[in-house]
């Protein structure tokens, strides 16, 4: 969506007349392994609904294709707007070209326009041959070219550009950006609000019309504050000068006092009816968001369960399963625009597409054999190895695991202790949520949805199990009238007491003036195609980063071969208790599971 | 639905193996308060889900048109199945067809093919001109007339037809019916279950294998059993007659030896393995249902919380206003044929029909103009009189009032004190639902649906009110934010705090294994339009048994002009208390209200 959509949205709408909104910048990192925590940052921040993020653009150096990456994926993926910059520095027209037709392509609708830093090495700004000399000629360029497709961000210096001749002419230059077509403006860091102030009021005099935002570097350390304000000029006032001096050595003081500042400053800025903060991350997360909670502006409503795609607005019913696995639901399902009524009817009627872009995804961040060895084990000899990385990535000991595509959903907590032992007992646990009758949809851990509401849960486990445990399981689940459960093996052979054809919702929520919304459910049709995806973590991540003549090799292949998964769901979401159901199962199943 | 094939459902599904059906006959009543009697009661028993009901056939006099239109009416608007018997008496060739060209139309698809007693004044069989001898020609003349279209029932006689050669004769007579087309055989009443079952083993035999169902008639009051005995020459246990001789005197004892006698006699046929029982009525209720909840056989779980026409299995969404006038709603969205996944969407975009067909029906009920005024006031001059009719009404002093079709929904007895309050103090209710917070699907009161399951509602009232409250009532609502109004009067003026697009699903049940099932809605389109039928009962059938220049007309017709009707959802079904609300409300404005 186009930013600038949204922030009239925000001005036109009665119901948020109070809200502040927020957005996020990051910089791209140079390992994978950095982008890789990047993304996963990212996602955590995305879940307190910021109003777009930009990733800044490093022209010229192989960053700039991982900032169109990562535009690309967090849009794709983590159902964020996002604000991509670019720059002049280095760019030709035809390599602006280049880069927004594959921007255009991926779907990114958002441009930050700026000049940039000047080439490495240089001080002052050197033009290159048929390129920009300024943002306006970018600006120009962009409207010139693509029309309104792309919403396009400037930058504004409260403090005067560095270059300009004149505070006058900075303003000026400012107002001919905006002519030309730039929707919004975001400034520069700056900690003196006064001086912001004087600058925003001869702005609006200057016939600057268009949202203008501040931009907030909190204080994040003494020596990197120190090295900011000295690349940047940025003016220090007093205060902070004399407040950082005796607490210089102590970062955690320090931090603490950038966000008290950070707090202070943006305060500031609300009170004074500003509606729009953007705070530049350094890529990291603590600073920012504890400002925004001592705010009281952080917005950790869920619209949904999960983040849909940012294209797929109507989307708003997903299979329980890929909840482990939602870049993967993503990569399979993106063809799905269309969902009537945001019904589950049509996606079930769809084939769910293949996921090797997503594999590929996958295989860059899981290609580093020996590092893995040391999460998932040296040698995978029996099920005591397996219970091992299962009960790890529970405790978090590990982050990863063959399973998952991040870290545990922060509900999990209160089934931990049960999750633990069923895994110990060979109940090799993958998925779960605990029951939830009736949580108020603010609630922190379960809710989601509009303000006025309840939402709920039908406890749900779905794990693997050694093949000689799927009778017993059968025969005991069918005393309990309130289960529903499936198990397959990688040959697809079944058992399960469910109609095929039915579909059950295991959350669900309920609000004011509307239609319960329904959007996790379990149902036959996409457990049959979950199952060939994630058998397969088995052997790829899993087995194949052992020799393939190993014994670990083989006893995982064994693994994807002969075990069971199943899911179940306990139906009685007021006084079930599905904890106390397997555990009970594993009681009185202990010698043969035992013996396995 | 053709019966057999629900027989045959009932035979091969798996799910209901310990499961045994019934069907009640009930016989045409021959004045018009009787067949609106009728009606109320066989609205109240279609409440235990029997299989079918059937109506007997009085051919030759007025009292077969009368079967035709029950028959219709229970089946357009009551969802049961119906048998329509149909008798050769009186009957040429010519007017069977009619009969049943007329019964077809009217979607009738069951008959029950009998050759019905002799005529009037004569004691042996006369067979008329063109007309049939026997059953057997009148099944062979449906089947070749009507081909598979209708499912036919027969009868069969334990004790032997009076008029049959022999034993045998009459065994193979009942043989050719089912050879020529019958599906299933009801047999005569009978009282030693021993000659049944005899006679049973000796048709099976006889190579009849089609469903046999033994007629039961429960014995009801000793004088009316001795009167059918002697007419039906029924043979009698010697226990039953020792049993009856001593409190043959007492109505209430014989009523209740004949409730235990009618238990023992049904037992046995379960324990026997027969799965269908058939019941005859005589038009009363008691005996019957109690034989019935003394097996543990009685049925009174919901599908939905409304009854469905039986035309069309699909529908399982309706806006809530028509809760009070369901046959209203069937007569006007008859054409509704699509029910596409059940959803409401599409009838949203349907047109409603217009009643008149439906108003007919009612007309015929609420002629008598004398009556009414005895019911609704002799005179209705100002609030006070109206406040007199509607309190009667919820107090069962008055069965009908102009705004129901029936009487009050059983469940409203949970909020009758608030009701009364809120009627004293002119909030006029004519509809209206308690919260309900997840009850079991079995419920006797709330329940609905299948057994693992449960269901909710949001509370909810409707109501009219002077509008002079209009004002004061908004103001009141919106200071509890989980509640939505909508407001409108007979001229089309509004107050409302909901979105005219969305849908408020107030009662919904979640099931195993299923999606969350939302058969009752508010929502704005619908209410609009329900606002034009409920406001016209001020008129009509109201105003109109006044004189058109007398004062009560004036006043009704003002009442008509003036009031608005309201409808408030408490959205929190959890902690919410909507009683609570609207009598605060009426307490805050008491002078208000009590000056108009």
């Amino acid at each position: 969506m186009k930013i600038i959509d949204k922030i009239n949205q925000v001005l036109q709408s009665e119901k948020d007349q109070d809200k502040t909104f927020y957005s996020f910048e990051y910089f791209p990192p140079r390992t994978e392994q950095g982008v890789e925590n990047l993304l996963d940052r990212i996602e955590r921040m995305g879940m307190t609904n910021p109003l777009w993020i930009d990733v800044t653009w490093n022209a010229g150096g192989s960053t700039s294709d991982i900032t169109l990456d990562l535009c690309s994926q967090i849009q794709t993926f983590s159902g964020l707007d996002v604000l991509m910059h670019i720059t002049c520095t280095y760019m030709t027209r035809d390599k602006v070209l280049e880069s927004l037709d594959r921007a255009k392509e991926l779907g990114i609708r958002n441009l930050l326009a700026l000049r940039g830093d000047p080439p490495r090495g240089a001080t002052d700004w050197i033009p290159i041959e048929n390129g920009f000399n300024y943002a306006v000629d970018l600006v120009k360029f962009i409207r010139e070219k693509y029309g309104d497709f792309f919403c396009i961000g400037v930058a504004g210096y409260p403090e005067v550009h560095l270059s300009a001749k004149s505070r006058e002419d900075d303003i000026k230059y400012l107002k001919e950006k905006v002519d030309a077509g730039a929707d919004f403006i975001i400034t520069q860091l700056f900690y003196d609000n006064n001086i912001f102030m004087k600058w925003f009021k001869d702005c609006r005099e200057a016939g600057i019309t268009c949202e203008i935002i501040p931009g907030i570097l909190p204080i994040l350390g003494y020596d990197r504050f120190q090295r900011t304000i000295q690349f940047c000029k940025t003016i220090v006032p007093p205060e902070v000068s004399e407040s950082l001096e005796p607490i210089k050595a102590d970062d955690e003081e320090v931090r603490k006092y950038g966000i008290d500042f950070g707090v202070r400053q943006c305060r500031d800025f609300i009170d004074k009816g500003f509606r729009f903060l953007h705070f530049y991350t350094m890529n990291l997360e603590r600073s920012v968001i504890e400002i925004i909670k001592g705010l009281g502006i952080l917005d950790s409503q869920r619209d949904l369960p999960f983040k849909k795609s940012s294209k797929r607005s109507k989307e708003d019913v997903r299979p329980i399963f890929w909840a482990i696995k939602p870049k993967s639901y993503i990569a399979r399902t993106q063809e799905w625009d269309e969902f009537p009524n945001g019904r589950w009817g049509v996606s079930r009627s769809a084939a769910f597409g293949e996921c090797e872009q997503y594999y590929l995804l996958q295989k860059k961040i899981n290609c580093n054999f020996e590092e893995l060895k040391k999460l998932w084990g040296e040698q995978v000899l029996n099920f005591n190895d397996i219970i091992t990385v299962f009960v790890k990535f529970l405790q978090g000991k590990i982050r990863r695991y063959p399973f998952s595509e991040g870290s545990l959903q922060p509900e999990t907590d209160t089934i931990m202790d049960p999750l633990i032992k069923l895994n110990q007992s060979k109940l090799f646990t993958i998925n779960s949520q605990p029951k939830v009758n009736g949580a108020p949809s603010t609630d922190p851990k379960y809710g989601w949805g509009p303000k006025y509401g309840y939402v709920f849960q039908k406890a749900y486990y779905e794990f693997f199990i050694p093949q000689e445990l799927l009778e017993p399981l059968v025969l005991y689940l069918e005393k309990h009238p309130m289960i529903t459960y499936q198990a397959i093996n990688a040959a697809g052979v079944e058992r399960l007491n469910v109609d095929k054809d039915d579909v059950n919702a295991v959350t669900w929520g309920v609000f004011k003036g509307k239609e319960v919304v329904q959007p996790t459910v379990v149902d036959h049709k996409a457990f049959v195609i979950w199952k060939d995806e994630i058998f397969l973590q088995w052997v790829d991540p899993w087995a194949v980063i052992y020799p393939q003549e190993s014994p670990s090799f083989a006893f995982l292949k064994r693994c994807h071969e002969t075990l069971y998964l199943v899911n179940v769901v306990h139906n009685d979401f007021i006084n079930g208790d599905l904890d106390q159901v397997l555990l009970g199962f594993v009681e009185e199943n202990r010698a043969l599971i035992d013996s396995l």
